[in-house]
């Protein structure tokens, strides 16, 4: 059943979520999700809404029109339209290791998401093997301090080329740059192997050995200019014991990187994050 | 900031959840609160919502009546109304074991929670010292096959007397009868030391240890007559290993009891829970 | 640097554990790793101790012969003995559901385990595609009621010719019999998609759903002939709501059942599991 | 049954362990707790062992020499030995907050621990009542920049007077001064109201809140003069969503820092912590 789905912020007032309900209900949309949020601090109304398009009486392409016209405008709000017969298409950014890409490569392969993966791009040929299995196109662009930003550039033609609408980075030991991030802003997921904000920066399970914590973690977020410090979209922990080496942390975070990020990229792909002041609401 | 909280639960049509709030908002009911769930298998829809009284134009003695008139009748509700001002009584039903207790009694006496504890009942004296520090009033009635029956008789009394609203049993060693149960429909909390439904009954610690299981687990529930089968409140768990010998799961249960009860507890006092077909919906 | 890894249990007595790590220190063998537990209700002492065989004066070969002379008859042990230069090799028995399989080939694939895989088995031809991607053999045997003694004989046959170790159930949606677990005594892994004993049996998720749980688990374990019931080896949990459907268990079971199964299967192949008494202890 | 405990560590060699059971098991100890674990980065030996004390054939009040004469020396350990017939003294330093004190007089109180308090201290009479309740000394040193030094002066007199062992800072909201950590090295715990190295210092729940994250945390750890920084006990987690205010966080987080606090108090009143190099071993 084909759905749309609208997600939305404005001031707090009163009568939005009677109104907004309202407009579906009386066009004869059967709403099928609804979840809002009130952040009493900032006096800022939050809200997902989904609702069945099959008897809508406002035709699918006049749907954000009118909306923008009778309710964004009136209550200041900032609104994002989905369809649920779009699929998002993902570009993959990796280097080396392999195991956040396989668990994102075996969902999409099983058809777990609603998303196309029309290209992975890397800095190394390591893991071009495995994009073959999957039969997916491999892009080599080695990044040195002086090429980046021209590599980046070529990057950037051949996302466009392939209207690429979101970005995961799958353990990719590079720093975006700007003009990266600006053309993808809060479209960029990144994986970082630590409990942020503890060990931001390079070589986290080396400092979590370090300080000898008792839980390690990870933490995907949407990438911003400021390292490891975009809004936090889902964390994971485990426990360790004095027992673990380095390499141990290493492994069992493997686990939790894998699964945190592809917990991020499942809502994303869903529709259910919406960002504010650097956070995210993350609806149910 | 005086508020009224309204839980309710109705078959599934367009519309409601519109016009409640458009109910209170239109009445100058400033929204504090709202959360809504369907069940799409039954087709159930949930709610809960609160708002602030102040400049509320229906008279908080009517609301009951009018919202029932108005919109309960229409669409086939259940629904409870609560008030801020109202602070709810609470009995504690204990044998000898203080952990639960005392976790309770700290909160209360913290004043975490808006609730009044009038008395403490018992089948066992051992613990009246713990009640005595916190000054409330602790009452024996010793349990036999012949006399319980009876004895619950005369802690029914007590209850009314104490115009009791809900009972919490922390770690109370006893199964309660049929006239207990129907005198506080879903409002008896009871915390079972396993995760239910593992381990139903006597002695889940040590089934756990004979089983082998490697995360033991605790679940607070609404109390009906079939034994550890109410609706599930509240379920946390804790890892253990072959090291643990049945003593160290009982010492690590005590942990996890307390929270699972005490965090049910408060639940309840918030008003955030709904059952329904042997399930809660837990308001967040 | 090569190593051997003797696993030992018997009745606890005085001595033992200072015995055994002498005998492997006056023949030079450097210990790297040692870890042992005593069941003081069963009055038993379990041992793991792992040493380099570069300066070791007792010859590879002899080692057994040497042990099982010198201590396991004076204190009653069983052992096993194993070296780290040899390579388990390890079958996969799958059904229709890929994310287990996708995980363990994963892991495979990226070289993290010591083990060899020669073949997937499964009853239905629907992964074989996963299977032809990692280069795997893939054979098929349809069971009936009326079949399924005849095809397990003729899998048992291609076990044997792969000279495989160990089993590894991967979402097999098939009951094994006897003559097959007979066949592998601790050495069948599965992964059972509950939080065992709760909800033994087909549909655990419709079951979990049914009783309402606020939380869903996994149970890896070894198979024996009665169901779900063997040596559990590894359990985890995930936190649900009301909100959560059936296929929303289903979903967030998945991520639980691959990362149980894998940190089993992980275990065995680095031999750190010992099994008594229908219970497994698991070395650090 | 009287036991002896025996933490020791030095540079690893073979053979150590076994001397080591071997001089009890020889003198007639019998073994009911051995847990050992090598540092194979620092090339450290550490291990706990105990021993009951009724047939042992050295005299208790020679254990200590005969070790250090044997053992010590040899090995170039330092070690730590303790026996069960002994009751360590603990002091509990407070501030307003009662969630922490309650959680370890109740355990106090139902005699969970083999521990004896003979006092708490604060900087305010808020908790006075409370201390009361379980009649136990309560000390106020109002602390200002000013008196700061002089009156832990005289806390540490009051400390000597009561022969005090450890201390628990049970939220005690005041960084103490070096005469204090010097006269308790690592004999002071503190609990940390985040999961550290995140968020030291003040409001951390504020801190939480403001940068985003999913899960907040608690982290109990030994005093050391830099802030926040010393050997991790333990820690653990929680998992909140937007929806949690900063109050809600305060709120999650107190059962997170009582049950965190407790569990590292247990464990040092077992004798089961060893530190080295700012870390901790914490044997099972």
């Amino acid at each position: 059943m084909k759905t749309a789905k609208l997600l939305l912020h404005c001031p707090d007032r009163p009568g939005i979520l009677a109104e907004v309900t309202d407009f579906i209900t009386v066009n004869k949309g059967n709403i099928v999700y609804l979840d809002q949020h009130v952040d009493h601090v900032e006096n800022i109304f939050f809200m997902r809404i989904e609702w069945e398009l099959e008897s809508f009486l406002v035709p699918q392409e006049k749907i954000h029109d009118y909306f923008a016209t009778l309710y964004a405008q009136k209550y200041g709000m900032e609104f994002r339209l989905y369809f649920s017969d779009y699929t998002p298409r993902m570009a993959i950014f990796v280097s080396k290791m392999s195991h956040c890409l396989y668990d994102l490569l075996a969902r999409y392969s099983a058809g777990e998401w609603n998303v196309h993966i029309p290209l992975i791009i890397s800095n190394h040929p390591d893991l071009e093997p495995v994009a073959k299995r999957f039969e997916i196109p491999f892009y080599v662009f080695p990044i040195t301090k002086e090429n980046k930003l021209e590599q980046e550039r070529r990057e950037l033609e051949l996302l466009e080329e392939h209207r690429v609408n979101f970005i995961v980075l799958a353990r990719y030991m590079q720093v975006v740059s700007e003009q990266l991030i600006d053309a993808f802003p809060n479209r960029i997921i990144n994986i970082h192997h630590s409990f942020l904000p503890a060990f931001v920066g390079a070589k986290p399970y080396h400092a979590a050995f370090e300080r000898g914590v008792k839980i390690i973690g990870a933490t995907s977020h949407y990438v911003t200019t400021n390292l490891d410090a975009g809004p936090i979209i889902e964390q994971d922990v485990a426990r360790i014991t004095h027992k673990d080496t380095v390499q141990d942390l290493v492994n069992k975070g493997k686990d939790l990187e894998k699964i945190v990020l592809s917990r991020a990229v499942q809502k994303h792909i869903e529709r259910k994050i919406l960002t504010y002041k650097n956070k995210t609401v993350i609806f149910s």
